[in-house]
C-alpha cells in the first residue's frame, strides 16, 4: 500500500498545532461569566446545544462560536445579564484569534522529512482567516503544495478535495487527530488514514467505537508516518 | 487578447446575485437599533469604524459583520442597551445568511453560453459555509470548475489563485463589481478584467477614480462579455 501514496493531507488544529486546549479555556471562562445563572456543566451544555442549533448557519471557527457564545449569554440569563458581559465574550474571541501558534512534537521534523517526496496539503475546518493566519504564524506554509479551508468534512467534501488534487483515493492519506473527520470519511472513499490521537478533543468531534479497517494506521505521534511509508 | 483567454473567473456577490442591498437594509435596521444613541449617519460611521479596525482579524463575510454590531451596540450605548438589543442583532445576522439567492439579469445565459469554452471558476470573498450555500442555493454550481472563496482579494491573493489553477496571467479574465477587489489587482497582474457595474457599493470597496488600461474592459452588463469574447 505505501508505495502507492503520492499526497499527504495534514488536519491543523491538534495535529500539526494546539488548538483545542486554546478553546477550551475559552469556553471555561465564559463558563465563569455564567455562574451566577447556572454551573459550569450546565453552562457548558448550553452553549454546545447552541452551537449545534446554529451549525448549519455558522459552520466551524471561532467566530461562529463566538457569536453562540453571546446568544447563550442572553437566553441563560434570561436577558438580565449586564453588558459588560458581552464585551468580555468578545474579547475571549478577539485573545482566541490572537493566540500563538504552538507546534506539536515531531511535526518540522516529519514535514522536513516528507517534503518533496510527496505532494503534501494541509485539509482543515475553521475560519478561512483565521486558518490563513495561523498557517502563516507557524512558518510551515512552504512546506505545503495547497491548503484546503473545507466547510465540513464528510465524505462528500473529501470526494470534491480528491477531485480538486486531482487524486485517486489509492494514492491519498489523510493524517488527523479526529476519528469522526479526519479518519472515517476518508477510509469510506477507500483512501488511507493515519490516526495521530490529541489529549483532548471537542465534544462534537468524539468518536467511542474502536475503528478498525485495512486502510487504517494508528500513530503514537506524527513522526511515526515516516517509518510507514519507507 | 480575446482569443488568449482561457480561464473566466467571476466574482459572486453583486456579480451573479444581489448581495450589498441585503447587507444595506441589515445595516439600517440596526441604525435603528441605536437611535436612541446616535442618529442613522453617525451609527453607519460607528459600525464601519468598528468593522475597518477588526478587518485583519475577522475578515469578510456575515459573521465578522455581525460580532462588529454587538461591539458597536455596547460601545455607542456605553454599556446601557437593553440585551434584547443583542439579540435582535443576533437575528439580523441569521436572517441575512438565510436569505433568498436573487440572480441578476444576464447570468445565467452568460454561464450557458461561456460554459464549455472557458474554464469557469468563483473567485470571491465572504464566509466559507455562507458562500457555499448561497452558490448551492443558486443552482449555478455545474458550470464551475472551481470555487475560490479568497479570504482577501489583494494582487498576492490572485497570484496564488492563478498559480493554483496553473493558469498565465495572459490567459485569465476577471469579471466583477468592484474596482478595488476585482479589476486594480488582476490588472496589476497584466491580467485581464472586466467592470460590471452594481447600482450600489460597500464603502470599502469604493474606488473614485476612474481607471483606464488597454486590459480593461468595461461592461453595461455581464452578458456583454460574450461579445467580447467571440
Amino acid at each position: 500500500m505505501r508505495t502507492h501514496i503520492k499526497t499527504i493531507a495534514f488536519d491543523a488544529d491538534d495535529t500539526l498545532w494546539v488548538n483545542e486546549p486554546y478553546f477550551q479555556e475559552a469556553e471555561n471562562r465564559f463558563c465563569e461569566l455564567l455562574a451566577t445563572w447556572l454551573p459550569p456543566e450546565a453552562a457548558s451544555q448550553e452553549l454546545f446545544n447552541t452551537e449545534m442549533k446554529n451549525l448549519h448557519l455558522y459552520g466551524y471557527g471561532i467566530k461562529g462560536v463566538i457569536l453562540c457564545m453571546i446568544e447563550t449569554l442572553t437566553r441563560v440569563s434570561n436577558g438580565t445579564a449586564q453588558l459588560h458581559l458581552i464585551n468580555q465574550v468578545l474579547e475571549l474571541g478577539q485573545e482566541l484569534l490572537n493566540k500563538p501558534i504552538e507546534l506539536l512534537q515531531g511535526v518540522e521534523e516529519t514535514l522536513e522529512a516528507l517534503h518533496g517526496k510527496y505532494r503534501l496539503v494541509i485539509a482543515t475546518k475553521g475560519d478561512l482567516l483565521d486558518q490563513e493566519r495561523k498557517l502563516t504564524k507557524s512558518g510551515l506554509q512552504d512546506y505545503f503544495h495547497h491548503i484546503e479551508i473545507m466547510s465540513n468534512k464528510q465524505v462528500t467534501n473529501y470526494q470534491k478535495l480528491l477531485k480538486h488534487l486531482d487524486c485517486s483515493p489509492a494514492n491519498f492519506l489523510m493524517l488527523g487527530n479526529s476519528v469522526k473527520s479526519d479518519i472515517l470519511p476518508v477510509l469510506a472513499l477507500e483512501a488511507f488514514a493515519g490516526h495521530i490521537p490529541f489529549h483532548t478533543t471537542w465534544k462534537h468531534e468524539l468518536h467511542e467505537e474502536k475503528v478498525e479497517h485495512p486502510n487504517l494506521i494508528s500513530l503514537n505521534n506524527i513522526a511515526d508516518i515516516i517509518k510507514h511509508l519507507d
